[in-house]
């Protein structure tokens, strides 16, 4: 019952980076608020984004051994999204693993566990997203699986999703769907942009989006 | 039920600076260690600090309405205080909310409950105290109130309060105290400067506050 | 039952050194995977790393007495450790306390409680890991102890051990032992040197550590 | 600033009798849900329901002495409402003050912190409602109040409001509001039946709520 | 994209039994340890057991609509199982909701959110299996969708998929893989009844299981 | 590093039984607040008691070998004691072991990690105290240690320590410490009889203990 698959299916290059520039709350907006990883998960570093294509991991709690084995599968821009088959805080991934990892071009990884070396990542500038920081070290004694479809922080993986990770959080987009999520997110960020120009001259949203009306009908009152 | 009260009374601006000169850790102390709200209260930026006037919100849970409504009665020096009616993580404010708001003069938000878009808020200077950050969004269905009293995070919040907030968590002095508990935070932080030159020189707090006879009294041994 | 042992064994400073460059992860596995604080006990600062020798702290719930009792047993590259007789999240220690112990030559405290006065800390450089931030103070009511063994954080600390801190963590080294586990762990940090080279030249972990053997032993399919 | 009021006004006995046939969860929505307290709250015991008039403690951490003066204030058909004056999860009550409290005709205590002696407490009758159970036993060194508005669990309590607490937690019916809370609860309860009935017979909520039309408006749709 | 569907493909009830028979513990074993809820999803009731077939509800939080519209698809064995498309305490279901369900052969809920009534569905003999007891009310403004595949603490969850629940937690068996994990699941208990026996005599696990020369080749040393 | 020592000095037999008769609160102030475990140890039965002596077991995190190790070092009237090096929460233990256990005299486990089979447990009567329920088992591939010092829950614990537990939670008490430990006990519930008799006759804890002076010398005002 443990295997790696080898092909996967990505999302496109260019829809990846169209998302990225979206980001992680607009997106998760504009495919109807699907998606998102719950907020334990958290980011090791401030003020920094991404966006790429998931290998995905299956791993017995405190056991990375699979870490090892997904590496040799990634690509450039993808990133490693790693869920324990049961709740596990301990650091499965440091420095060494993610020097690894940025040689075959992956820059990013989203672990519902913990992770150590903290302070070399973020000098390495490698990302990481996940819900424990912990110096304790796990084993290399049971296997897993590589690319095959995980629950990972409460949000459906397929390997070659679309993974969005910012400050805000994580959000999944499924390959299918990245084209369409894509555009509706260009629609929403091109609206905003219009409505911030607005709101930063002094409108009140109540008046652009012409709220008056309902909120008195709920019965609203003003004293 | 719900309502919206346009006239409060706000503390004084020049009570609010002066509190907010003495910081929430001193300015509590000062006020006999009341309206502390809950430590799960944090910071999304760093190393920053804000005293205002409250402006208060009860918006029911996963509903932002109520802030498009509290944005119009905004005035310069005004923080918003957002307490939802039932426990709520979900992200209600975000980079479009912060712009309107500053339109109107104020610059941070105290929610017992999520934001999102936090490295937008972080880059416009927008400073924000939160129980959670999620992209995950909300709706606009039910009605809240603004500028009732609330309880948010544990401390009971008056329209027209002093917030203070810093990366000691969040503090509210009534309005009514405002005077007198400048005062004595005055009063603390000067003693707190003579006794920082006289520390910092070496001598001990045990000698300084004449601690050694009240302990002895009670029992400590040396060995 | 309340004491102050004034004259500890402090492990030897050359030694405190190197296992301060070694860090919390190298050192924690190279003297068995033992003597980690919980993943709870948190940096208030980032990127910055500590080493010393410990000065223990008992102290009752809510009272930070025995902090300036404290204060007087330390030496040049001490830190405090203090742990709190029943869970209490307040805050024991602010800059007032920190100046005191830097004029001494303690530069960080490790406390299973909460600090206030975070910003000024971190202004100050005096280095903290702890289990809360709040404001809320304590009082000077009840005696504890001074250097005595103590549970901290779920570890075992004696008075002169090596404590070492840094973002994954904190990690007690105990002083009869600090010698052979800087020995491990400097062994430990040679090997990683060659591995980090050799994985950032592309080489993979499966042929490094020879695992494809056992993994295909252990019924590893790639389909 | 540490008081006892004395005499303050209870709510109506007969009153709080009917809001006790309510229940927790349908006085909370006869008064258009507020008062409940936190979730955090729960019963150390299972099937009991309670309601009385509140006799409010606010406590320091750590510290039972006002309870002792609160008992003092006890009438027949009061219940104990504490909250300490920052977060703490020590033992602050035992047998023995029950035995007290019951001997002056309490027979519930609601609190923000923790008990002990949890199985004695079965056997008297006496019910509780807590944040925590915990052996870990307090001081008596710092005043507090007794019979002063307080923040229970989130929830604002003044003396001699109705306390209702149940299997679903712990909610607060102010003393001004009771009589038309009990009036609008009796016409929930009087209500459900008839839907109880309804339903048990295999209506669906869905018809007899006329919900099938509003559904189809709002896009559900069947497949 | 809010959908009901009608027709589902159920687990054989058979199968269905011979699930329930084994529990959660020994089913999730014999499916690979693989469908297991997060430990946050606890009984309100003690020393109950049940196994029937999934009726999938994703609803948004604080919305339980949905659940009106779930219980038309109900059938006799089959269980409803709720995940909140945002993390939600609130209560979702009471009394009158479990008596709807009840009437049409379903006799319990798996919630990743709140629930009340909470002594009321015990008398009624109505199981419940939650991640939180809250009195709080929901609302009815919101679609959310019937049978599709959702994901509930953890879990993935396909309509008609076999739901079993004890007191140690929820496991899914999905549907195409009942008969297999039955099978297994019986081959197991079983071998427990046999190893059970030989262990009431006072046999050691170290000599039934052949364990000593294992745990002396790995180095476990006597003293 | 991996040992398991044999031949232990337990505590005698009449004092175990002398600590049972306080119980947890009682022992745990009788020995000057200390020795009691987290409160997040609760047992997964209601209502019952034990006292008994320590048999400690140091396992790896998900990985219960060493469980099967030490049931051979029990004897009657011993508890186990379990510290995982890393927090879990997984099932360690269920009825199968628990049938082992009770072969050799044992009738108690306090672990801070999961258990799973609890309805068996209690249906055979063998109590447990822990910090998690949770089916997800555990292997058997590392190595640990019995009757080696822990730190479980927070707390010390040496082999042949006194074990108590109760519903308050879980107390050591040091072998070394165990008679004068019980003597104090007695006398304290000597003194509570007295006290008892008294509060429940009405009298109040403010003229038995004579706090009123002390009250009004801090400044307590009744209004």
């Amino acid at each position: 019952m443990s295997i790696v698959v080898r092909h996967i299916d990505r999302a496109d290059p260019a829809t990846v980076a169209r998302l990225g520039r979206a980001g992680v709350a607009t997106a998760h907006e504009a495919q109807g608020r699907t998606g998102l990883m719950s907020s334990r998960m958290r980011p090791i570093q401030q003020d920094r984004a991404i966006a790429g294509t998931a290998v995905t991991i299956s791993a017995p709690p405190g056991d990375n051994w699979m870490i090892h084995v997904a590496i040799e599968q990634l690509r450039e821009g993808d990133i490693m999204v790693l869920a324990p088959t049961a709740p596990c805080d301990m650091g499965y991934f440091g420095d060494l693993l993610a020097t690894s990892a940025m040689a075959r071009g992956c820059r990013a990884l989203v672990i519902d566990a913990g992770v150590r070396d903290t302070r070399d990542l973020r000098a390495m500038g490698f990302l990481v997203w996940s819900t424990a920081v912990s110096a304790q070290g796990t084993v290399k004694e049971t296997l897993g699986s590589v690319n095959v479809p995980i629950v990972c922080a409460g949000a459906h993986v397929s390997p070659g999703d679309v993974i969005l990770a910012d400050d805000d959080g994580v959000c999944v987009v499924p390959r299918a769907r990245a084209d369409e999520v894509a555009a509706a997110a260009e629609t929403r960020l091109a609206a905003e942009e219009e409505k911030r120009a607005r709101l930063a001259a002094g409108e009140l949203g109540l008046d652009i989006y012409g709220m008056r009306e309902r909120l008195a009908a709920k019965g609203l009152t003003y004293v």
